[in-house]
């Protein structure tokens, strides 16, 4: 769909060019007409009558990039010495470390951090077992698991090749909410070896982040480690998305002045993440909701014929939801709602559909990288509408959410992560966006707002001390 | 046994004292007078006629603390506003973080480091599973498993307690190996579980470092791991402690012109350490070994009337070491031999017992904090001496090994660590100590020589080179 050029396809050209005027100004030419777009261009260095230079340059994809480099190969005196792939060189070695928060340069230091000295610590934590908080990396440190069966969009590749997104989350909770996080991929798909792995390895983690399970499974693994572990356990491709999907919907309300319990909602997709929305919907108050997988709405006639396509997931869904037991396409169950959640792929409704739904309704079409009805095509029948993606506005973007809602429930040492909890997060995403800034195209904050993780971390600290037991709060 | 003013007993002490001269070396006295050690003395605050001012005081045990704070309280005009532990202090909130090798703080970063550029790399992994040693952490980092079963000299401790350990041993690896390491602390004792985690959180580690696990468990965990997984597995305790006695000993032979291959040792202590140190003194070409448990010498008749206290990795030695069949107590097997390894606890041979080895013999007392036998009483009887201590000469310290040799394995993308790769990492040690620094009192470099490490990462990684199979060198 997208022909722009992108960061994720950049370039660098390591060029060799005459010193003379002009030069390199004929080859950014070649590479603007080729349609490339030009970042940094850097000197490496002068070597007599040519000059040596690297020169990064945003493609729209990799085929793009053959006509580029063509484009460069072709001018006269320009010598192409090497190209790099700019994505795959900063992935390279990865992208997260380890590092000490104490030093260990001289032998007192040694004597306090290590032996003989950390004994006396080992022994306080044995004595006193709350004490690993205190005293070890536990209480900020949140395990990225994954078996990396679903990840991104491109399905069952494998725990090692999952690495790359369970590093980049490690970082993103880092940066967003200064929480540590290690990715830990398994090269298990058993829901029972998975539920004894997080089990066996949760003394020395504060949390455990479970990451791209596919589903089914995700909610049996997910529910068995809240149940038997008493940290919190929070599965982001289900709670992640529903919290910023819910702090979305909050602001479109306080936009056009709708209350969230009178909204009726179509939604695609009965994945991981669609079982989790309707949940927080429901939470917050909404009664109308109808779920569709690819074989129509979803509801509770499946169960009783004993439809082959229904699992756990969308028995919940058909029990719960749809109380009207509606039946029909994606387009039809639009017939009447306010709001769209699409969370499946590109295609499965038109723009025209669209016009089934009540006035000006609110449209979160979130299929990555495209979604299920093209904005552009969208517009004249949306009140507002949000994406998955960064180049429109309001983006759903689990990173408002996951790196907040462990930091608040690290800060108060939250023994799991309550559905209030899930809720007030949405709020603190929400409320990051004052009532002068809200408008159409501004009801998801940014990524990039620094105001959104200490929010949420507030929010869900706060609602974890005021709905803990004593019991649950140690 | 000691009781000088040692680091891990040392106190922050907060006083207010009168702004008038004299003052501070009056508190001064009373602290010296009690026996403290002073360190820094920090000036907080002037309020009017008063000082608040911090001083670090270094005690000989906890004991001690009570005498020194009653020195201070018993001044008049100081107020002591309050102590704290400095140790404990060092530990809050832990001694490892997580940080990022690249940022992610704009649009185009993120979308290189993560969605959805980080898809093109997930997808290049998958196509050539290879490509995780170049794209993620892998390549760089160590897993410090443990189960918390032997936790120094503590015993049973379990995973929670065990952790400041890990995390002591994670700042090592990367201070004096730049590895980056996450500790695993387990909450099993099983040796199919502990196996099976390992395997399963394997695909994002390039090595295991197993810690602290007990014998004889240690043995099967470690040996079913390096048989089923394609990285380095490495039992510390083991064949840390190994390659420095052999690297002591190289030097203690160089020095006094000895042939290693022609001594006669005597070991006690059957323990996981044990058998490692029997095996590396074999490789090195050691025939002569004669080991003790608590009930004596181990010999091949222990196995044939079925002794309880008998275990796999004692059938070992019976089998392999003590061909003359030799029996009795520790004394007992001291007689005619040539070096004393001592693994085991204070006590068990007196200094007199010495006499009984050949002239000048060498003495490795081992057992932390207190030898088998104390320096200064086996002094006169012994050539070359080595303890387990940072306050004697000739420290036998894993922290010499352990970086240096899993730096050396990721720099060759070895496989497994091999006899041979464990004697090159003796070697690598015993050569930074130079000939004309050779002596009595320095065999061992110091576990702050910067050198160390890099000389056993070469080591390590030219003997895998030089010995490894195409097929095992990938």
């Amino acid at each position: 769909m997208s022909i722009a050029p992108q960061a994720q396809f950049s370039l660098t050209l390591r060029v060799e060019i005459p010193s003379a005027p002009g030069s390199l100004g004929r080859l950014t030419s070649a590479i603007g007409s080729a349609g490339g777009s030009l970042g940094a261009i850097d000197l490496v260095e002068v070597r007599g009558q040519r000059t040596l230079r690297e020169i990064t340059v945003s493609c729209a994809n990799q085929d793009h990039w053959r006509d580029v480099v063509k484009a460069v190969e072709e001018l006269e005196d320009v010598e192409l010495i090497g190209t790099t792939d700019r994505t795959f060189e900063l992935h390279r070695g990865g992208k997260v470390h380890t590092g000490l928060k104490i030093p260990v340069g001289t032998r007192d230091e040694l004597s306090m951090a290590y032996t003989p000295g950390v004994a006396r610590v080992c022994n306080e934590i044995h004595e006193n077992p709350d004490a690993v908080f205190d005293f070890t990396i536990k209480a900020n440190t949140v395990a990225v698991v994954s078996d990396g069966t679903a990840v991104l969009g491109l399905g069952d590749i494998g725990p090692e090749a999952a690495m790359p997104v369970m590093e980049g989350k490690a970082m993103l909770f880092k940066e967003f909410g200064d929480v540590d996080a290690m990715p830990i991929c398994l090269s298990t798909k058993d829901p029972d070896e998975i539920v004894a792995v997080c089990k066996a390895i949760s003394p020395g983690f504060g949390g455990i982040n479970l990451e791209d399970i596919s589903s089914p499974r995700c909610f049996e693994i997910e529910n068995r480690l809240i149940e038997e572990l008493d940290i919190p356990v929070f599965h982001d491709d289900q709670h992640g998305t529903a919290i910023v999907v819910l702090a979305a919907l909050l602001n479109a309300c306080r936009l056009t002045g709708r209350r969230i319990e009178d909204l009726s909602v179509a939604m695609v997709g009965a994945g991981a993440a669609g079982v989790a929305v309707a949940k927080i919907l429901m939470t917050a108050g909404i009664t109308q909701i109808v779920a569709c997988d690819r074989f129509g709405a979803i509801h509770a006639a499946r169960i009783d014929y004993a439809d082959a396509s229904m699992n756990a997931p969308k028995a919940w869904l058909a029990e719960n939801t749809n109380p009207q037991g509606r039946n029909g396409s994606p387009a039809d169950i639009l017939e009447g709602t306010d709001l769209f959640v699409g969370l499946s792929g590109p295609g499965i409704i038109g723009a025209k559909d669209l016009e089934r739904m009540n006035p000006d309704p609110f449209v979160f079409a979130m299929a990555n990288p495209d979604p299920e009805v093209p904005p552009e095509e969208a517009a004249p029948y949306v009140g507002v509408m949000a994406t998955g993606r960064s180049d429109y506005p309001n983006q759903i973007n689990n990173v408002l959410a996951f790196p907040g809602v462990f930091r608040g429930a690290f800060d108060a040492r939250a023994t799991k992560i309550t559905e209030e909890m899930k809720l007030a997060a949405a709020q603190g995403i929400a409320q990051v966006v004052g009532d002068d800034e809200l408008a159409e195209d501004y009801i998801v904050p940014s990524v990039f707002n620094r105001d959104v993780s200490p929010a949420v971390a507030a929010a869900v600290q706060e609602e974890w001390q005021r709905t803990a037991t004593p019991v649950e709060s140690r």
